[in-house]
């Protein structure tokens, strides 16, 4: 998994001798810092301070995570080793509750963990960096497939999108919806991209921008509560976000403000598009309701840049996610193809596929 | 105009030994800095840089500024003495075009001026002050009405407001949305207020809190996307916002973000109230597409307190405001009584009334 940062093999994150080399997304858009992480800790805290982020990424890093968990061990008791990577696979697993992702990659890698924990501990090091390299490899080619599958669904004109779903997201390949919007843009669609600033981490205006700058796609920054006045005056065709975990029908958890940004589409008469690899559904959870809802440090609120910019000893709610329900999504667009409504009977197949997928690598 | 700076004799805007006094908002909530401002010209700065900001205030401080005017002219050429007025007046409409208190205000002044020419400069001088006081005194009464009219309203539980309608916003009072959230408060109802942060400018979190911490009423801060999610979480039972201009038919012109909380409030069945004095009604609209809307610097979106958070060279689209259509307001809280849909007539009376009370004031 060569690392190489140059414009169309940008990979956000990665794996170079025996550590895990990711892009600082906390120092963006101003300073492009790559950080080389050698332990599950190091691996945890970027996870946890967001210095990665985007819901398949942090299921790459997360995978990264247990490999490396396998090397910080040296003792030759298989027995041993496998306990000491399941013990770091769950504080990796407890970084953030809300993307499926991460505990979806955890769950592989303990499932190649115990199957080839009877060939020792050198060949068990070797399968787990097999399977991070795998989980890779599929990122990117998920990538690549959701741009394939959704380009056609995006229509000339203004498109919203809310937070980053963009290169930084995935493990090589252009991210989710980003991903999409790029493809659309490379087929000809002459379209303009609106981008939600996404508080209070600012996705939109640090990362979006940037990525979209890079590519030299026609966008502009709008703060979130602008794009419903922008719909009303007819300048957004369509909107399209990520997902960090979607229920079996189809109920969907994406950052804070996604919601809002549905009912604005809804409201409008626009399309509103989701974009998730199929490790984001979550078949265990019959709809939204059930998924947990990460609640951050206030701080995210009230400081910006160091700057205080709320009085002090307030009470601040800082839900990290919203849910958004499957009646107000157009369509999802998956690596395994484009779902309608009814989502169920769809993503139980896609769901199925995977678990195909995941006995054909286990075999 | 006595200005004390008291928990209950807060002015945010006052007139002072030949100046206007008023309280920095950009400084707040950490510096409480009060500005003496003797010129035209220094009140159109603070107000195009929102040192003073709120619909009804910004009436106050133009017609201050007009009176101001009368100041800086010696000659004792009554006929040149209007026409310097006059001039600054337009120079002062011109800081802010949304808000039609400004320009109800200067219109209102420039009556005087021209009722008063026959007497002289100085009894012209005598009488703008006069006007300035009375505009100050009823926009305190105003506030005081709004809050008594709207207060019944306010159910218990979760109350949504966005951007700043409190005692900033009103020479004396309480302002108006917040006006009316604190009178139901006293009033024993067992509400919390969610305060949207209201980016760009951070109104809510800024000024808001202060208010409300200021009046001790339990509230909470979250960003401007979290409100829809908290509304299906049934955590809000009602949303009030100010005004800065309401066409003949209901449309209301106010802070960007608004529309997107009414579309949300309207998809959870949640009522939407709007609080604003007559002089916010504008007949010589007909509905809110005629309203014009300020668009703002992008700085105000890339940087927050000086830091940039964007990348360089992006494009912005900074409308200051937005329209939320008649249809999505359960009532209008005036200091006239309560409007209720269809607003059309109602707006008419409340218009007369504001007619008449002109012509009362000129006779």
């Amino acid at each position: 998994m060569a690392q190489v940062h140059a414009q169309e093999n940008f990979r956000a994150v990665a794996w170079r001798d025996g550590a895990v080399v990711l892009m600082d997304q906390t120092r963006l858009p101003h300073e492009e810092i790559w950080l080389t992480l050698r332990t599950p800790d190091e691996v945890a805290h970027a996870i946890r301070t967001m210095q990665v982020r985007g819901a398949p990424a942090i299921g790459v890093a997360g995978a990264a995570g247990v490999a490396l968990a396998a090397h910080e061990w040296d003792a030759g008791d298989t027995r041993m080793l496998i306990m000491h990577i399941a013990m770091r696979a769950e504080e990796l697993r407890a970084t953030r509750p809300t993307a499926v992702n991460l505990s979806w990659a955890i769950d592989r890698m303990m499932r190649v963990a115990r199957a080839t924990a009877f060939a020792g501990p050198a060949a068990l090091r070797a399968a787990l960096l097999a399977e991070v390299q795998a989980i890779a490899d599929e990122d990117r080619a998920q990538s690549e497939r959701m741009a394939t599958y959704g380009a056609p669904l995006m229509p000339a004109g203004g498109i919203l999108t809310h937070c980053n779903t963009g290169a930084l997201v995935t493990a090589g390949g252009d991210g989710t919806a980003l991903a999409v919007i790029r493809a659309a843009w490379r087929l000809g669609t002459n379209l303009h991209v609106y981008v939600d600033e996404t508080r209070p981490r600012l996705q939109g205006a640090r990362l979006t921008m940037w990525d979209l700058k890079r590519w030299g796609i026609p966008s502009t920054l709008i703060v979130d509560g602008a794009a419903a006045s922008l719909m009303r005056r007819e300048l957004i065709q369509a909107v399209i976000v990520g997902a960090d975990r979607i229920a079996a029908n189809g109920d969907t958890a994406n950052k804070i403000g996604t919601y809002s940004a549905a009912l604005a589409a809804r409201a409008h008469g626009i399309p509103f598009y989701v974009a998730a690899p199929h490790s984001t559904f979550d078949l265990s959870m019959s709809d939204g309701d059930a998924i947990p809802i990460e609640e951050r440090a206030a701080a995210e609120v009230t400081e910006i840049g160091g700057v205080c910019i709320a009085p002090e000893g307030i009470t601040v709610a800082n839900p990290a996610f919203d849910v958004t329900p499957a009646e107000f999504i157009t369509a999802i667009i998956t690596d395994a193809g484009i779902l309608r409504s009814p989502y169920k009977e769809a993503i139980r197949i896609v769901a199925d596929r995977e678990v195909t997928m995941v006995h054909a690598a286990a075999n």
